[in-house]
């Protein structure tokens, strides 16, 4: 809605700034891409379909699957599966009537401190053959245990051997001092970042959903090996970096599947310099979650596209319908 | 944990900044009040408990209500019930199976631009006598028509006189209009903020949670006629305002109620000062989101109270355990 994107609250000094403009469009309008410059392309439908010549991971956070259908769905569509400490418990939990099921969907690994994994499922997934890697470390997140083992697991063949010959990953930090060495290690080429899918990380405690937040931006570095979007009950959630993202999607896609979106400050106070392809499209637009000028209730106008492109990253949400999505892809 | 604060990221320049501290106490720990200056103090309990002698009102967003036993314990500890919009329609759910009980909770009032409220829904409430107030305006939110209403009904005698006599409301943006004439109105006494428990804030589409966000930032100024707190399925979260605030909470209320905690810099980047009374205390800590440098799953030491000294506003949140909370209140 306009009220959502037009408070001036903070007055401009238009005298060194150029004049912020925000401009109501039409439910649907052309986006030509060439007309702006941007750095990355953002296929929203890849977060949900990753292409095959992707490397990509699912990671499960210890939060309740809330679309139980759309997860299996997903997860058969992803290579690598990961359940961080107690999101086993939340995977194990979903085949509560079907234990037939349940031997079907076995992660590939299940990590973290194990301060929150339940015994009867760390046990019934260790006899069902899948690798249970302890860290202790309290110096690091189960979440960031997971982008190690993540990366080892794609890109070091000698990590996977030793996991095959159930070598011992030292209890306490191995994990990360495993990943370091590869990083040093000048044999291994990494070419491509890895797209990373989580559940889990947005719909519980807020502490939480905000420390989410900030692995979003820590994963923004330019030598970043993830490329991560989190996928709540209501919405995908990914950072645009800045230098101009081009934002894709089919005509279907965006008509069936999507709904609201918003360009959140979360990081900091920051400056939209243009969107192209919103409902409500803005420029020269100074955002700040303290100002209340933040634009949420907003859509996409663009047919097949749309741009954005600001000075600082900035989180952006997209409403899904997870049951249309469910039968899109 | 320990490594949830201790992320160090960007660089302290220590020659013009006091060093940054961060140590970890006891579970239980004395904290004195009189040791340090502060602004404002905190009562927890009084946001589930509002005192008699304070303004107090319960606003019902549209999202489910996830803790229904709770929230009806609520409502009656609540003298004024408003329902934003769609708030209505999760109301009159709640009762499917009970019409009997949907009777006994009415609200005082159904305010927005009911693009969200059922048909219906509204028609049973007007039926039983719940004032509806329609206000078309999108230069607005829901929720601030809500706060006008408010503040009209608990300040202005000749507003309530305007409801029961069943005199028209200007269905465009009339409550805000007399919202802005009672505070011009020197005849009018506004002697205290109301407090205002806001359930459904925070559970639903990421960027209505950030919306609401903003509201804690927008409701924080000095003049504010409001003491926002938010509960989730989860939390309790209200903003922590800058000059050193000292929350209080009874010894029992912490031991059976509430859980982890967090210091959440969404406004943008700030300095904490000091904080006492937490399991990992820090000082002179810089924190943003963007640097990931955030105090999350940290708790309360304090055994009766805690202490947060910031330059600028910064989110709290705290896990409540509703269960426990529900027998507790």
């Amino acid at each position: 809605m306009l009220n959502k994107v037009s408070n001036t609250s903070g007055a401009l000094n238009t005298s060194i700034r150029m004049a912020e403009w925000c401009i109501e469009n039409e439910d649907r309008i052309d986006v030509s891409a060439t007309q702006s410059k941007y750095s990355r392309t953002v296929n929203l439908e890849d977060y949900v379909n990753p292409p095959k010549s992707e490397k990509a991971a699912l990671l499960i956070l210890n939060q309740a699957i809330g679309t139980p259908n759309l997860f299996l769905k997903l997860w058969n569509k992803y290579p690598l599966r990961v359940c961080a400490d107690g999101g086993a418990n939340r995977l194990y939990e979903l085949f509560e009537k079907n234990e037939d099921a349940r031997s079907k969907y076995l992660p590939d690994y299940i990590i973290g401190d194990f301060d929150s994994l339940k015994p009867h499922v760390g046990e019934y997934y260790q006899k069902s053959g899948v690798p249970l890697i302890k860290q202790e470390t309290q110096y690091s997140t189960d979440f960031s245990k997971c982008l190690c083992l993540i990366a080892l697991h794609i890109y070091s063949g000698s990590f996977r051997d030793k996991i095959v010959n159930q070598q011992t990953i030292e209890a306490y930090s191995g994990i990360h001092d495993l990943y370091d060495a590869m990083l040093k290690d000048s044999n291994i080429i990494i070419p491509k970042s890895i797209r990373l899918l989580a559940i889990g990380a947005i719909d519980g405690r807020f502490d939480q959903t905000i420390h989410s937040i900030t692995q979003l931006y820590q994963l923004s570095v330019k030598e970043s090996l993830f490329n991560l979007c989190y996928l709540s009950a209501t919405d995908l959630i990914f950072l645009i970096s800045p230098g101009g993202v081009l934002i894709e999607y089919s005509k279907k896609f965006r008509d069936e599947c999507i709904g609201c979106c918003g360009l959140l400050p979360l990081g900091g106070p920051t400056e939209i310099y243009e969107t192209r392809g919103l409902k409500w499209d803005v420029g020269n637009w100074y955002t700040s979650i303290a100002s209340g000028k933040v634009s949420s209730s907003n859509r996409f106008s663009g047919i097949d596209k749309c741009f954005v492109d600001c000075k600082e990253g900035i989180v952006m949400n997209i409403e899904v319908f997870t049951d249309k999505l469910y039968n899109y892809i």
